[in-house]
């Protein structure tokens, strides 16, 4: 029977061996004493298996409470773990309580982070993935040889459907490729959904029409399920291409089942994430993140950017990159969103470090807030890319490419 | 216009105020420079406002990774924030971007955690809320003035339709109240939701019919939307009366719908919740956490138990269970799942701590690897809850009823 596999860094003041039997001990029997139907039949066909163990170093102080007394040293490790597809059949949300579920209030554990985990193609199969994924985004978008260069409607929330629009004919003129509400704009009162789409896909349709040159606009549609559907329908009816959910907060039935439609690239906002994350041994790392909505039929992914305003390193943000890139699962790789403090200058060591132009590269007021205007905000950040791939590091972008004076005035300093 | 406010603890090197007002900034404005459309009267209407600062100790050593040079010190702090409902309108998802968002990617923070919020009459009326909650469960199961006594079916996998049946009939015939799949077993190919929830409910609705006594049985619903959908219809077609929900895998707008239909008590399991609340300084704490779920409409939710197996001190366990029985928000209190290395002994002081019997008293093993068996697993919760109920403590509840003697033999040991 083919199986799930899933690594994890733990760390333990127990014999790493017993840990790690107690992990998959808890995700398959599941009590704390051996109960009747508890058959060696039953465990040999359905229990967790401990596939690897690769003992790391030891540390005096645990990283997380236990409940427990203090331990004389804490062993760190990283284990790898295997279930039977058996278990769950083709069940998102129940595969995700397998690798994740109770492990992490375990006592026996002072740190726990799911690194990674594969599934078999027996399992993929049951899932179509991202309908659009990187090309599907760049053949709605025409762009090809750079990154789509994308902005946030910025103030996150305040500006009327109007108002907004108006920012949104000024970007799109300015030549932008895309565009996104931001995570805090959904559907309030002063600028109900229906009401921004009309005004927004007026502006991007007569720009269209008259350019052939189409922006794709990321709707925030999360919202409970009927309004999500009601609100994707709107964007459909209106000649959008793109869907934006938060998707922690929405959460995995429902983005999937938006996902499912097909007709609109799904834009995936993470916020939240932080808190899944930034802790070095609890939660979940974003090679294992990313999986789990890639299944679901996401086509975009955020993944902060290089000398980006929170607390990520760039190793980290590379790593992410490099897992939306990544073809499997499915053979379809993800769209990976940059975002985060971007304003074109970081572009070079984007590139130096990806060797990609598979990016959506976002920057906010990177562009809104360029000296000379958005229009020169969008240009900026198209010269900077292509000074990147021309292999150019900052200092000989800046030299080749007088244009880049100005950004680099306004938002540059030492990377 | 009604605010929302939410409680953070904090912990940054920044000075508090400072760094509270990023807070507010980042979940208001949202970029790292002023744009052009951010104007004072969007600004004063939209802004999140830092309401309270209640400054707390300094640390050393940052609790979390910054990304950024070592300080002299951490501040900690409790910091209160608030938003006006317009902002985003009765749409849980986009309350939860907001509460908690980007916040916790911010290089300011070395720690951040919701641990409370508060939605004003008007967002609270668009919800429902629990449609059953604690009375319903009671009248569902004809139990009262004691907890309900319930049980998990274990092992938590492998077991088929006919030999899970075949446990449920020897629990119902032991008077059990309440019973439940595990998390990890949904619609497994070995045990297919429906016929399983065709066998068991043959067992429960004889037994209901020869003695006026129906368990309720948690079926575990979670799934993709469309199955949970299906199975919940399952269970509402053949007499059951509760569905479970793994709510973090499954998520807030497909856990909402399902909540919505109001034909089944929802069983709320909360397995994943140690990700984001382990960490003393990182995710939310319960009482926020029960919030969004009694607001979604789900009726029970776990909160470990005294001198659990897990990592949770039993302060904190307490917390929860008093979280779950407030009347607030909506007047509705949820029915606390007490769960996690239960056998009964620990009744007396759950009683002591919380003087409630409103509570769904979990055991697994705690029942079913009694040494007399099931029926006399039951008896012994029922028992040592009379006990507690009587103001016994844990010695005083042995000496009074001598049938506690085995259970304590067998699982008991210094609390």
């Amino acid at each position: 029977m083919e199986r799930v596999t899933a690594t994890y860094h733990i760390e333990t003041a127990l014999p790493v061996a017993k840990a790690a039997a107690t992990l998959a001990g808890e995700q398959s029997s599941g009590t704390f004493v051996a109960v009747p139907g508890e058959t060696a039949e039953l465990k040999a066909r359905f229990a967790a298996r401990v596939e690897r163990i690769t003992e790391l170093d030891s540390v005096a102080i645990p990283s997380l409470p236990t409940g427990r007394p203090l331990a004389a040293s804490y062993r760190r490790a990283e284990v790898v773990v295997s279930w039977s597809v058996e278990n769950f059949g083709p069940n998102l949300p129940t595969l995700v309580s397998t690798l994740q579920g109770n492990l992490y209030e375990l006592a026996q554990f002072s740190g726990l982070k799911l690194v990674d985990f594969d599934v078999p193609p027996g399992f993929a199969a049951a899932f179509r993935g991202p309908a659009f994924g990187i090309a599907g985004c760049r053949r709605l978008t025409g762009v090809t040889g750079r990154p789509l260069i994308g902005t946030i409607i910025k103030p996150s929330i305040g500006l009327s459907p109007d108002q907004t629009a108006a920012m949104v004919k000024e970007l799109v003129e300015a030549g932008i490729d895309f565009l996104k509400d931001d995570e805090l704009m959904a559907n309030p009162p002063h600028s109900p959904f229906d009401a921004r789409v009309d005004a927004v896909m007026r502006v991007i349709n007569d720009h269209a029409q008259r350019t052939g040159k189409k922006a794709m606009y990321a709707f925030n549609v999360s919202d409970e399920l009927d309004a999500m559907s009601r609100h994707y329908d709107k964007v459909v009816a209106t000649g959008g291409t793109c869907a934006m959910l938060s998707l922690n907060s929405v959460g995995l039935a429902a983005a999937k089942k938006i996902c499912d439609r097909g007709q609109l690239a799904i834009h995936g906002h993470r916020n939240g994430w932080g808190m899944l994350n930034r802790h070095p041994l609890l939660g979940m790392e974003f090679p294992a993140y990313q999986k789990l909505w890639r299944l679901a039929g996401v086509d975009q992914l955020h993944v902060n950017g290089i000398a980006n305003k929170f607390w990520e390193p760039d190793d980290s943000v590379v790593r992410s990159i490099t897992a939306c890139l990544a073809a499997e699962p499915l053979g379809k790789p993800l769209l990976p969103v940059v975002s985060s403090g971007q304003w074109g200058g970081q572009a070079p060591e984007t590139f130096r470090r990806t060797r990609t132009t598979d990016l959506l590269y976002m920057a906010g007021g990177g562009i809104q807030a360029h000296p000379d205007g958005p229009a020169a905000g969008v240009e900026s950040l198209r010269l900077w890319w292509q000074a990147a791939t021309e292999g150019l590091d900052y200092d000989q972008s800046l030299a080749r490419y007088p244009g880049l004076a100005k950004s680099a005035a306004k938002f540059g300093g030492p990377l």
